[in-house]
């Protein structure tokens, strides 16, 4: 079952034997008949999740599921055992790294300054800071933090990896290393999952380490960073902040990070561009034939 | 005579016989006394250009002008004969290229919108345009064209180059190739330089020729594009833009193109960031140095 039309014509036709059912998740009136949904295999999700905990019982042949979305946390205790999981690891990579740039961009460059400047009919330029010669910690450096990390240096700034263990031959440094990484850090982008290790992982501590004027920037999940002690820093202007991801999400229109200055906050769109879609077709058409000829797939997400 | 102090501190000392005058080129007390003046035989202009039309005359000895702007058409009218004209070529190239791709993905991915819903209370994600896979034409593809297209590769972008004459060598199409490129052109950044030749260049044909939707970025000189013909395709939504140059400039407050949709202006501020400063220590450096030892000096300006 997939979630979108059309991707035979465009990428030519499906294996031998498979037969395809299109529904996009979400629409009532698309929705496949039981004795279809009795059929399923291979059950590719919309990115907008649908009400999976609804559908998984009326699929009682699926042997795996295709999540479009790298962090699945909310789906894996619906999954019955038995169900492999796939994430979409990769496919939001040049869409969420080119999103965390232009906050970045946007932060370094004062661009909320200048589009309430052409608002209210000013034309005051300043100096502004840069990004080329900043030093950028990215913390959770996966495939997201990989494609971020070609963008920045290509941008002339300097990127040190952090990931849960070192990988000295990677250059990779173990978050422990962090106490000794902040202090001379210009701007933090977090990209890490939501999971046991990570809740709360860059907290008050953290945030005390960096020097002023530093920017944090966090594009995985909300809950990974602490909102209160990036309250205390924004607040009093210490820190600097631009968040994709928040918490709680959505974040309330009363909330006080929304009128922090320096605080940049966009809602949870930094997956969700045009850059998706061709990735997400090659994907779920390379997925289907290996279905059908039995072979692994691509991208198995742990279950336990 | 320089506009900082302390680059012998930072970068070894001075040739010997060199003598320095520091004067930031602005204020009128640290202003040197006419017999320095008379003495001066190269000068570096401060990047806020002083009264260079005041000043010349007071120093007889010079024999070369080193400016920290790539840009000098307002420049070169002033300058008497026999004195050489140096730019800031390459300077500027860090920080205008990356104040041009924030400003291209700020466009892309709708950070003005998320600015306002930011402000106003509001969560509501939709999906955006990505940079990821467009198709950007950079008309005056030189020293910072060039800059910005390892940004814009790096971004999964493709890019089309376009100067004064093609060379096919290099993969660079002639300014009047432009009727064949537009239609097929996601995204035009121009960054040409003011003169006979560009003023105007992009005007009514070359906007007619882009296709809907398209964004139209000026990080060169505002008279290069024409702003009446801009005005038409912009406010009625056809085209979008993003210029950190205008024409003209400053723009009145209540100019048209700033209440625009998809409209977004910087007040040419696209070199002046942190990273002009470092990039032009070491320059005035080399040059001192290449002007005591009698050598050329680097990026001289043809002055006819
Ligand atoms: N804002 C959005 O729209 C958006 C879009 C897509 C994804 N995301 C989020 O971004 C997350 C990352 O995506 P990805 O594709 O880059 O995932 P990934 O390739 O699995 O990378 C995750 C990285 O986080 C590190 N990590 C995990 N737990 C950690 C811990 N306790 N301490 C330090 N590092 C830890 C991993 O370290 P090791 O290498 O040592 O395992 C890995 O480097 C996703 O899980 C998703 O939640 C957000
Ligand atoms: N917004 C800002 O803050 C800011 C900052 C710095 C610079 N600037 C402006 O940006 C301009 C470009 O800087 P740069 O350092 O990249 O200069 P550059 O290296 O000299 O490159 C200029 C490019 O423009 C092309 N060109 C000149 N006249 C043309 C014409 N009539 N038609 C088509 N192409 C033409 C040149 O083509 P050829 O290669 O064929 O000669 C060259 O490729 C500067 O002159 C300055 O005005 C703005």
């Amino acid at each position: 079952m997939l979630p979108w039309d059309g991707l035979d014509r465009r990428y030519g036709p499906w294996p031998e034997g498979v037969q395809v059912h299109v529904w996009d998740g979400t629409t009532p009136d698309g929705e496949p008949a039981d004795e279809v949904l009795a059929q399923v295999g291979l059950w590719v999700m919309p990115y907008a999740v649908p009400d999976a905990a609804r559908l998984l019982p009326r699929l009682p042949r699926l042997r795996a599921v295709q999540s479009l979305s790298a962090g699945v946390e909310k789906l894996l205790p619906l999954l019955p055992a038995g169900v492999a999981l796939h994430n979409g690891r990769g496919l939001h990579d040049a869409s969420t790294a080119e999103h965390a740039l232009g906050l970045i961009l946007a932060a370094q460059r004062d661009l909320p300054q200048w589009v309430a400047d052409q608002a209210d009919g000013r034309w005051e330029p300043h100096f502004t800071r840069s990004l080329a010669d900043c030093r950028v910690t990215i913390v959770g450096y996966g495939s997201i933090g990989a494609a971020l990390e070609r963008r920045l240096l290509a941008c002339e700034a300097q990127v040190v990896r952090v990931a849960r263990r070192a990988r000295p031959e990677q250059d990779v440094h173990a978050v422990s290393d962090l106490p000794g990484l902040l202090p001379d850090t210009d701007i933090v982008v977090l990209v890490l999952p939501e999971n046991a290790s990570t809740a709360g992982l860059f907290g008050a501590a953290e945030l005390a380490a960096l020097p002023d004027g530093a920017l944090v920037v966090n594009v995985g999940r909300g809950r990974t960073l602490d909102t209160e002690a990036l309250l205390a820093h924004t607040s009093t202007g210490r820190l600097r902040a631009a968040l994709d991801v928040t918490d709680p999400e959505p974040l309330p229109a009363d909330h006080p990070l929304r009128r922090c200055p320096g605080v940049l906050i966009t809602p949870h769109v930094a997956g969700g561009s045009a850059a998706f879609r061709p990735r997400a077709e090659r994907l779920i058409v390379e997925q289907v034939r290996r279905f059908a000829d039995g072979r692994e797939l691509l991208h198995p997400f742990p279950r336990d």
